[in-house]
């Protein structure tokens, strides 16, 4: 009996791994979050189970039931996934389901999966990192926890890149805490909605302007001057695998 | 005529992207650098011409070079694959290679790999964020450019999880960096060497002793509360894709 955590990626199909494409097609239940695309479920055994636990807003699952039911899975399954959007140990609380399956004693594994903290930057053709730019990167949520806020004005300092997810919504206030914090206003934000879908969109602007930029959620938000650039083509958004 | 950016991912050939294997097992060159495993390239089509070009101390190709031999194989070439370990994107130098062939006139697209700076954790079980050890992530690499070394001092101020690539060397000075910049010397470290091969070795420790503890390059460091979780198994680590 093995509990396997995978990360499911940014949404094509085709962009899980061969590994993770493997397990799905082997698993006899796998239990997944709502933001985890039609597409990557086509993969799972159609003689699966499949349980949706994702969260939605006013109807909240909460992860103590999930970690309840993954236990209970363990125990009666030989091969049991837990299907995560990107990747389970970046804001994905797969630390916390491992812990819950370790103290019940229930083997569980995990693999990584594309996180949108990189993915969906390079989506829209920006280099997290490029030479002469950005020498690093750093990766936080927006929302952040009661009494666990992230200080931004301390993240001014670092002269890294910025990825900030699940920031839509206090996007202004975070500029406001950054520039406060030293960072110039017309630093390079960018912004990407859906990314990796057709439905993908980029918006652009300074960050100054990021309060009142035209963003809708979920976005994955880049400041810093490596967000002004656009490389590469991306021929194929949402291949098919067959 | 397109030159696709590839990411190889940490090594083992079933963690690449579905995406991935299929363009490699089209292509009719496969432009490849010296950290890229023999298991990823055995699944480039066996027709197609395998160019090495990794960078070996005291004989690198320069990057210049790379980008006019990308230049000249898109002319010739109908599907070029240029595959570089990990993710392009995170100290890949691919928005260097994206730039020159934009430059030149040829269509290149890009593709997201895991990058070691996120798999590398993983594979020794630690996750990079964890609700209340750590509310972030930052990737830098330890060595710099000349002229622009990160402030590893700054970092210490941001109170989130460090991934540091690249840093075994200078492993010392970024340890005393972090302390005068006031991060506790009894922070959790760990050093994950050959992540996701057999041969991975996990060394674990306090910040005050990293320029101490026995580790060999290329390793991922980790510098933070969360270096201290081991969670989640992993069952296969070099498991085989046919």
């Amino acid at each position: 009996m093995t509990v396997y955590l995978l990360g499911a990626g940014p949404g094509p199909a085709d962009l899980l791994t061969l590994r993770a494409a493997r397990l799905l097609a082997e698993a006899s239940v796998v239990v997944h979050d709502r933001l985890v695309s039609p597409d990557v479920l086509a993969l799972v055994n159609p003689a699966a189970e499949l349980i949706d636990v994702g969260k939605r807003p006013g109807c909240s699952n909460s992860q103590a039931l999930i970690n309840d039911l993954l236990i209970s899975l363990g125990r009666e399954h030989a091969q049991v996934v837990r299907l995560k959007g990107g990747d389970p140990f970046v804001f994905g609380r797969g630390g916390e389901e491992l812990i819950a399956l370790r103290d019940a004693g229930i083997d569980a594994s995990v693999l990584p999966g594309l996180s949108s903290a990189l993915s969906a930057p390079m989506a829209a053709g920006i280099p997290v990192t490029h030479r002469g730019l950005s020498q690093g990167i750093m990766v936080v949520t927006g929302h952040g926890e009661a009494g666990a806020r992230v200080d931004f004005t301390t993240l001014a300092l670092a002269n890294l890149s910025l990825v900030i997810l699940m920031g839509v919504a206090r996007r202004a206030s975070i500029a406001e805490e950054l520039m406060s914090g030293g960072l110039d206003p017309s630093t390079p934000v960018a912004a990407v909605q859906s990314a990796w879908s057709e439905e993908q969109q980029v918006s652009r602007g300074e960050l100054s302007e990021l309060g009142q930029l035209d963003i809708a959620s979920p976005a994955v938000i880049v400041i810093g001057p490596v967000a002004a650039l656009e490389l590469g083509i991306v021929t194929e958004i949402a291949a098919s695998y067959a």
